[in-house]
């Protein structure tokens, strides 16, 4: 694919400039969006085919609505490249992903056309209502919202909550039947039904359109309009469905990719007074055949050819394995062995690999959808009565399963196997992904086993451990991407909890860490030739290994802690707490993330950043005899 | 009312012996056990109204189903009391609420009978799919959920998965049109429309119960007859509602105060295959008149005369006001100052009192129903386009909004304030309420302002300055009950973020305390005659005031601090870390609550038994000189 010409799009750059192009162009500038976005991602990687899903969406909502007055709230911001190039960001968005460039999720800090922030899934309704409320009419918003984020909580709560008082709310429903994965879940199988009842559907349009027609409809807010038109809608159909049960007017479902069809009907429901749901059809990686087929891989492919498709592998031949192809296996092999366990994902089976167990034993494997307070609170369940789950989370999500841990786990000691993955910082995802909390605020929650393994062995024991009888809520935290070992299958053994291992004897100085940043730790120590120092890695923040901090207290003087997370409360704070309990003085250094919400870029360019890299690690021990 | 004789349920003394019962004298069964719940309660007080409207229900759930094999999941359990007494607590229940007593929610930690957890509303469907799926089907499973709770986002997302494994759960939706206060939202509406459409319903499930009696709905799972089933369904209506739509096979409503209709209808539930839902209508307070009338009162409603429903109260002449009342009257206050002022509250407006300025200001304070997610993010969407909501939550559900903290309030810094009631210890209700983490879970968090008022006027002048041009996002922690001050009504001064306040000077030893358990420790400096002890009110958690931090490092040897919440992370670590990362020596001593979840009973006696109290205080400041 060569670079197009791009001549409408070259011509835009605000929605200000695309609202003057004549509608009949629109189809035309809508392919040149969808090509530069092709062209752009597949030399700089990113999320691919929820973006060309929304082309003809994203141009028609900026076309019929006022925008930046106007507001479109987005839910998960990675389908929004497309507004991100119409909206003042095209020259610079070879820099997107890349640190200091165009942010991986639209933010306000970025851009004023950037209405709200959108990392994680679900809350465009309730953020959206929020400013609907308090635009007091002076403005549209229209919240933007996939059918995978339809099944998070959040957005059902929002939802519930569109009718309670006075708005305009404009909310697409954007169904594809896909989050990464394919959707799932009863909702998705309700929208199904929805698309399918033409008749009713055509029948309910037509009525609202001659409502509408009639004027009846933007006479502001009286309540006998709004009964009239029920008493319509009711008598073509006894039953409602459930978004007009909600007194939330619902049209649809439409073509998302017809882009005149799209400016008409968002034309019509614009002025529309009171809460409204359009229901639109569109299909993930439209207009690019390959990203047609082959859906999830597509999400986020990495670099490709644009023209063949063909995906651009790097060599990994010889690497180590990533930890999460390392845990699908490991939990097949655990759950090939223990009948007991089950696995449950909230909606990332391909993301933490559960697809591997999920192919062999699907049965066992649950993908929840987006619901991760549901994903532990299910977990505790199938825990309650015999069964021992591993629920899978990326870390910066769990934090929407704070409570479910507390109350639904913890009281009771459950024996849920809460595995965290992408902890620690993320990368490119940036601040709304990065894992940074997880340790700090778990670590206060009585009953539960908190631990970190460094490589892939560990990993593989801390899983095998954890499945054991009466080991209890066990968390087990590991980042994103590639372990160390490249033999990583090893014969299971179990760890006792609460123990860390000595990895090197020193005498003037020790480094305690936890998790695969110790492996850089090793690596810096290694280089030290003028110091004697000690390493242990303690592998689990709860229960603290008492034997090693006894033997450190009485030892040193100095100690360094080393985490990929928080600082405030971490295992720094953990290990400052234990030795102030129990007397010994001595100086403890803690490094970690900073108390400031961590930008995008490669992991190394942001460990130097926050002065977490190995430079600044070693800096550390050798400035502790000072 | 006289203790009345009680003759049937004083048989009773597991659900075994009340199976043995003839049907026809279950109605005499549900008035005695319906007396004996307000006889206990007169004298005791706790949750009225709630376990008097499933009276029925639960008489006719332990009736049909062979509990404990068979599971039955209360969501929220202040309506489990008639349960209690039917399952073996009955000559003890008067000791529930109380001390080693009686536990407030029902746990299995104390009965096979209560199958779960439930302090927190909204969690019964996950989790009793959960065991749903882990019965296999050898036993029944039997979640029991209030419209209130079918608000909460965790209630939907379980219901989005009811019907994605194979399990015969069935889910009981008690509707009553109320949470504590009355319900809001569009679930509710949906759920008077399907109330309401009387003739579907019929029709629906005339044909239901000929499937039943034709017996086809029995055999198994055979996708061939559900479908079958289906079509049925679909002759008679075009549209499906919203549960049948997701999969879920609906019944309903019907009179949940018809013992003998409930125990028929269950009993043709009961093996039922498959994923059902029963929606039945009950009134909060139901056959006590008064509770019938009065309802938000009778929740809750402390001792009263049985017979007159005459409300005992306290003496309260001369006492401090409820910090839950200096809220509301404040935020009426500012509101009234300050049009950008709004109010949020997840379903808690007379608990937070909240109630006082939605007299006058309708408008500008929302009742969101069960959703504390939904609560932040909304507030944070207002936020964003120039409003300032104090956002309300109790502190124990406030961590159901973790994730909404963090991603959608502090990355973009929005002047959200969110004021944690219940903060620390509650009392009676126990692990599940009290407000532990709070502190140590929000101080990792970047870009918040976290204080604690320790008296009235303290908290009058956080919030007034939290409302103040660019604060940014400001939480307002405080306990639930009466302050200290009963002149509280001072005029408003700004208070400087990050500032704490030096109430007496010593030379010693230094007490940092935040809260209003500072007041305690006053007393017990006033007390102590032999040591010369300076005591700081912090104030602020985060930013912590550096000055006092200096003043003190630099003064004093031994620092003592006293929160109430976790020792693990709060305060005292804060203080801690701080002292480490600037070099002082000093030896830091945490009071705090302990690493386990502490038990149900008077605030005195919890914090004896956790070393919490005033002696322990005294003793620990009285120490720190050995």
């Amino acid at each position: 694919m060569e670079h197009k010409d791009l001549k409408i799009l070259k011509t835009i750059d605000s929605p200000s400039q695309l609202r003057l192009v004549k509608p009949e162009l629109l189809p035309q500038l809508c392919k040149e969006l969808r090509e530069d976005i092709i062209q752009e991602l597949s030399v700089n990687p990113g999320h691919l085919a929820s973006s060309l899903g929304v082309v003809e969406l994203t141009v028609a909502l900026h076309y019929v609505f006022n925008t930046p007055q106007d507001r479109i709230v987005w839910d998960v911001g990675h389908q929004a490249y497309g507004h991100k190039i119409l909206t003042g960001r095209r020259d610079n968005f070879d820099t997107n992903r890349k640190l200091h460039g165009i942010r991986p999720f639209p933010t306000p800090e970025e851009s004023e056309y950037d209405s709200f922030i959108c990392g994680h899934a679900s809350n465009s309704i309730s953020a959206a209502l929020g400013m609907a409320v308090a635009s007091k009419g002076n403005y549209n918003v229209v919240a933007v919202i996939g059918d995978g984020a339809m099944s998070g909580g959040l957005a059902f709560e929002g939802l519930n909550n569109v009718s309670s008082s006075p708005n305009d709310l404009l909310i697409i429903l954007n169904d594809n039947d896909m989050s990464i994965d394919r959707s799932v879940g009863g909702m998705k199988e309700y929208l199904l039904r929805l698309s399918t009842n033409k008749t009713y559907n055509s029948l309910r349009y037509k009525a609202s359109k001659w409502l509408v027609e009639q004027g009846l409809l933007t006479e502001g807010r009286k309540k006998g309009i709004i009964r009239l038109a029920n008493a319509v809608k009711s008598a073509i159909s006894e039953q409602q469905n459930i978004f007009e049960g909600m007194n939330i007017r619902y049209f649809g479902p439409y073509d998302g990719h017809n882009v005149k069809e799209l400016v008409r009907i968002l034309r019509q429901l614009k002025d529309m007074k009171g809460p409204k749901l359009l229901h639109l059809h569109t299909q993930k990686g439209h207009g690019y055949a390959p990203a047609e087929n082959y859906k999830p891989i597509w999400h986020a492919p990495g670099k490709f050819d644009p023209d063949t498709g063909e995906l651009i592998q790097g060599d990994t031949e010889g690497m180590p394995p990533k930890f999460q192809d390392v845990f699908g296996e490991t939990l097949l092999e655990l759950a090939q062995a223990n009948p007991k366990i089950v696995g449950v994902t909230p909606a990332m089976p391909t993301g933490c690999s559960m697809n591997i167990p999920m192919k062999v034993m699907p049965d066992r494997m649950f993908d929840v959808g987006i619901a991760e307070g549901h994903a532990v609170t299910f977990s505790a369940g199938m825990a309650k009565d015999g069964l021992i789950p591993f629920c899978n989370i990326y870390s910066a999500f769990a934090q929407r399963a704070y409570d479910n841990i507390i109350h639904d786990v913890a009281i009771l000691k459950l024996p849920v196997v809460l595995c965290l993955d992408r902890a620690g910082l993320v990368g490119e995802d940036g601040p709304t992904h990065h894992g940074a909390f997880d340790m700090a605020a778990l670590r206060p929650i009585p009953n539960l086993t908190i631990s970190s393994p460094m490589n892939e062995h560990e990993l593989r024991n801390l899983m095998y451990t954890a499945q054991l009888e009466g080991k209890g809520p066990f968390v087990i935290r590991y980042p994103r991407g590639n372990g160390v070992l490249t033999n990583w299958r090893c014969p299971f053994e179990e760890i006792k909890i609460g123990t860390g291992r000595k990895l090197r004897d020193g005498d003037d100085v020790a480094v305690l860490t936890i998790g695969p940043i110790g492996n850089d730790v090793t690596k810096v120590i290694d280089e030290i030739k003028d110091l004697s120092v000690a390493h242990y890695d303690m592998r689990f923040l709860k229960p603290l290994d008492e034997d090693i901090l006894h033997e450190v207290g009485k030892k040193f003087r100095r100690i360094i802690t080393v985490e990929n997370g928080v600082r405030n409360g971490g295992l720094g704070s953990a290990v400052l707490e234990w030795m102030s309990d129990h007397d010994y003085d001595v100086k403890v250094t803690r490094m970690g993330l900073p108390d400031q919400f961590v930008e995008h870029g490669t992991i190394d360019q942001l460990r130097e950043i926050i002065g977490l890299d190995n430079e600044s690690i070693k800096k550390a021990i050798l400035n502790s005899q000072t």
